[in-house]
């Protein structure tokens, strides 16, 4: 009788589900919806079903299943308590607890980006790598730390938390989270817009994004790879933030493999090289050769980052 | 019959060795010379004869002995293996390998940093602690990881390396290195003094730093200590650089401590205020109150560490 676990990635609008066999096969892929209405209160009770649904479907016993591995955008501490999720309306909840109760299933829990990170070590760009960073270059800029196999949570759930490090002391905009400076707000889809915005306005030099209102992260990255100057300018500056940051953060884990994600890495190789130039140059020595590699699961990463999280106690 | 291990911290000029009784407590405490003529050829038979001849002195028999921690001044990888040691003129070197065929113990082995790191999170200023990041303030900048208890090595032996985190991305002078704007040529004691010619040179504000030649970093934190305004201005630089760059460390690990030790730390409070003013100012909201402290081992934390390597493998 073969074992199975479940990988769940709770997004705010979709929970995308995984039923993987014991040996890390994806062997059905799945989404609901999130409903967050009433302070997201269903959304617990909505997994515990799904996966009950799936499991009649196929003819899964109770014997069968070793666990269910879930992440959520928000910050985990100790054994599966998640002190919030904004996008989910929850305050602090123990999910692994209730989660385990609805399904009697052995739950772990860790933090979305956390968890890609996961899932690239195992699966993904970085498999086989005991020790990488990944950085999510999305709407915002998230971070998971992997360290001999397993997510490094942090003492408050922060840890990898590297869109909010600072890397310009005499930022003047203020970030979301309220500090100026933060890598976020230049290496994020905003942030290349922000920074897009302060060149245009600085100079009058031509540039195809002159054409475009109201310009996006695709639209810089695509003048970038045209070969348009402005755009060469302006992601020169990204490219030496991220890169130097990227250098920093590999003095202190020194990992094996650095992975870069999110919707801004659709932009391909290209914005691998970008960075690599600065973090060669703010390297130290040892870390100089690390890879930087770009993600390979895409939108995948979590449920297997999840799946991992319960297969990985067992091997 | 009671068990001991023995630990040992191996400088460049001085070999400090413990024994240490099973439950943690130093037994005693001594030093040899370390002798580094014909590439340091004699530093390893120099341990394993005073360790052979301590067990003697205390009428120890092998079955006593629960193994050997050693740190080195160098990138330590894999099991033990040495890359260089350029104070002890080593080139790579299977320290544990040799070690243990010599005495016949168990042998671990750490970079001196990260052993000390681990020495404050268990005796020392951390003590309690699973998650800290240490950084040693002295001729040079140090660091060292702690992660779940254990020291976090990296995939080049260069984990916590954060003395060459670049913090300044337009310095002009060059690192020791080979870089421009690592940590260490601001937050060193060589450092400091650097800081601080560039600011008696670019004003002519008085100080009492004037009249002293050459400056050292002691007269430069005892002049702060003693309200120098001109000196004031020398710390607000090392300070900001220092802690911004302690907050984007803290936001890749999210340690529960984060202990200031080495030479500089000497100054005491002070030195701890003026790195948290900008610590707080750049770390993301979920590290901002993560305490900093001063070390409390001092030239100790090496053999309390080397130690906790060997007792750490059975708790």
């Amino acid at each position: 009788m073969d074992n199975y676990c479940f990988g769940i990635d709770v997004g705010g609008t979709t929970i995308k589900c995984g039923l993987f066999r014991g040996d890390g096969t994806l062997f059905s892929q799945w989404e609901i919806p999130t409903r967050t209405e009433n302070k997201g209160e269903n959304i617990i009770p909505d997994i515990a079903e799904t996966i009950g649904a799936k499991m009649k479907e196929h003819n899964l016993v109770k014997e069968q299943i070793l666990g269910i591995g879930i992440d959520v955008p928000g910050p985990v501490v100790g054994n599966g308590e998640v002190l919030f999720a904004v996008n989910l309306f929850w305050g602090h909840k123990r999910l692994a607890e209730e989660l385990e109760k609805l399904t009697g299933f052995p739950v772990k829990v860790g933090n979305d980006a956390n968890v890609a990170a996961l899932g690239e070590a195992w699966k993904g760009a970085a498999a086989g790598s005991q020790n990488i960073i990944m950085v999510t270059l999305g709407t915002g800029v998230g971070g998971g730390i992997i360290v001999n196999g397993h997510i490094l949570q942090g003492s408050h759930g922060a840890a990898g938390e590297v869109g909010h490090a600072n890397v310009h002391h005499h930022e003047v905009e203020k970030c979301n989270c309220g500090n100026r400076g933060c890598l976020e707000q230049y290496a994020s889809a905003t942030g290349i817009v922000r920074v897009a915005h302060k060149h245009l306005t600085a100079s009058d030099d031509p540039s195809i994004l002159r054409g475009i209102d109201p310009v996006t992260a695709k639209d810089v990255l695509d003048a970038y790879k045209a070969g348009d100057a402005l755009a060469g300018k302006i992601m020169d500056e990204v490219g030496d933030l991220l890169g130097g940051a990227l250098a920093v953060f590999a003095s202190v884990t020194d990992p094996e493999m650095i992975v870069v994600g999110g919707g801004v890495s659709k932009a391909g190789q290209p914005i691998i090289d970008c960075i690599q130039r600065s973090y060669v140059k703010y390297a130290f020595q040892a870390c100089r050769e690390t890879p930087i590699v770009l993600a390979s699961l895409g939108n995948d990463a979590g449920i297997y980052g999840s799946a991992r999280m319960v297969l990985k106690e067992l091997n």
